[in-house]
């Protein structure tokens, strides 16, 4: 039996960090990392089959917890690129390890808990096993699918 | 008969500035005037009966034309005061003028046409008559309501 | 001799949430709790002196780490308020509890660690003496001051 | 003597849209457009030589003026395309033509005036000779560069 591979990058997303991003210390706005990780998290759903997760199991991942450790600024222009690994994988819950890279250099690890959600009540309910497997399937480094936007 | 007051500050509501409106440029950047120009008009319809509008009649703006000029930078802790003027009152449309100021000198000028969609058809519908009396009696210079955030 | 006043709440700060705040699960977008707080952190900052640390003695306090707990969804037009406690106060470092509360309920717990930088240099300096006092003497729910921005 | 190339496309850049772009109104939030016409800017202008105007001749472009049109919602998930056009090119001014489309149809179409400035007296300057030469010469649909982040 497989086990969920935690550990392992499994997609990765480059972003552009543009004006937009930034504020007036230079530097990107410390907020904005989780827009990156979301970003990167939205785009791995996709690669997995995120549209038959909302629309036909009437299921959302929504976040209970967020963190992030800021580590060396991101500046405008940079090309930096958003990871995501599996930190651990529970019954209705999942937690994302997530780092924003610049020439492999972390600027910021970050850690993102998200709980599956049924959208008529909105209550937890389990990870289907359609995605359980698919997690414990995931060849590391998956490509960053039609969805993404590599630079 | 009463002619909606076009050309007469409505109202006016006072704004911060964090570092999330700045940019890598030390300026306010281009697009927060739109966040700061729609937080004056959604405090304006709060006080003249907003939720009466959304909630009981089915109705909300939406906007269809936006537009400003940058006349100079706003900066990191400025406070500025957004103001609200009737430019047209059409039968189904209302175009504001909207201002960025600080210490009375002009940051932005700003106009937004909105138009009054019935949410369940999503079609335009005309400005219901209690809202344009509301326009055509509102004192200059409304107080900035219960809901507002004066500095 | 006064101990830092951890635990107590020392500064809150009214929010208004706006349309530029929620996504389209109709709820505050996760990341911009992290604005919210930063505005509580700076209004109570300015409250204690913040000109006289950045423009006089070329300090600045920078974001290391940040963490949020989500607990319920904010809603458009909700009324919120952002609180902040002394966390822990370390001899460069500054450890912030911020919640945000409606109607006394917390929708988000957040934890933000900030480090005060020499300008200058960009490395850690020990917090001056008098930010060290003012921190010991403040008494709890000091006013939202003149740059705060109460609903 | 070559015209500028007016009226043609001659940048376009895809964008997702994601939550953070959205609102509660299950939309994308109507300032966010000129976050999307800023970035088709940026890689046009990087795909130019953009560092070059910046970094050796001290040169930045300010914008002065923005508007859009908002014609349909775009919406979560959303494949869309920004386009540049030049609209006037003027001795220190250029004024760009910008649209989002979504397969091919316009969600919104938008207008930008950029000064070009000398960063060290932020008083207008004219355009550089090599980057209206770029101008008048550049193919229109030039490549999405090294810097752009095709769908």
């Amino acid at each position: 039996m497989n086990e969920p591979r935690t550990g392992t990058v499994l997609f990765s997303l480059p972003i552009r960090i543009y004006y937009e991003d930034t504020d007036a210390a230079g530097v990107v706005y410390y907020a904005n990392y989780f827009k990156f990780f979301e970003r990167c998290r939205t785009e791995w759903m996709r690669s997995l089959g995120h549209d038959r997760l909302s629309d036909q199991e009437g299921l959302v991942f929504v976040v209970r917890a967020a963190s992030a450790e800021y580590l060396q600024p991101g500046r405008l222009d940079d090309e930096i690129v958003i990871t995501l690994e599996i930190g651990r994988l529970g019954r209705s819950s999942l937690t994302f390890r997530q780092r924003a890279l610049r020439d492999g250099e972390a600027l910021a690890n970050g850690s993102v808990e998200a709980v599956c959600v049924d959208i008529s009540t909105m209550k937890s309910t389990p990870i289907p096993g359609w995605l359980r497997q698919a997690l414990e399937n995931a060849p590391p480094e998956t490509r960053a699918g039609e969805g993404a936007a590599p630079i």
